[in-house]
């Protein structure tokens, strides 16, 4: 855990959320400002900068969030007809908070670019 | 692989793309139709229809495309100030092709909303 990171905190129960899924290893809960009728974020519960820092050893964690957000999905009716999964890296992809997140984002049709 | 999936195809050199990396596992290319200076896609050389079909045995090979993103974009000097990595699933997703796919977007400001 890092000491300042608002998302370590959420994870840590902290700042509270509205939590959508927990496990041993991820957290994800809903984003305070939805970009779509559903809009999740999933973080590994280990404090990781962004995709850009991340280690080889931090493969699993990742590839156990892909998993993670399909199951989501599946929960949501808004999401049957599919879903957008972004992770936004450092200025230029729009990452506001340096701890490493996946948004989740359903119930609507999205625009090609993405962004 | 999958007789008529288009993507197996590239991964296998049936149809030629502009490779940008491979391995054992994952292949990357240029996307034909860039949304950004840098654009590139990353799939499993396995065949899965979406992130929507992806079972526990995966999680592995999507977490390795992960780590390969990220080593992709310390490559281009386009993408030193952040990237964006977006797995469309479904039609309301916008996904084209159905063999599992991440974009590999950088070389602009991306904005919010993701599409």
């Amino acid at each position: 855990m890092s000491d300042n990171c608002s998302f370590c905190k959420i994870a840590d129960g902290e700042i509270s959320s509205h939590k959508v899924y927990e496990d041993e290893k991820v957290f994800a809960f809903k984003d305070i400002n939805p970009q779509a009728p559903v809009h999740i974020i999933i973080i590994p519960k280990k404090h990781i900068n962004s995709l850009e820092t991340i280690l080889e050893e931090d493969e699993a964690v990742l590839g156990h969030i892909q998993i993670v957000a399909s199951k989501i999905a599946k929960r949501f009716p808004e999401m049957k007809k599919g879903f957008r999964l972004i992770n936004n890296c450092g200025l230029d992809g729009g990452q506001t908070v340096f701890h490493i997140h996946y948004h989740l984002l359903g119930g609507r049709v999205f625009a090609w670019p993405p962004g």
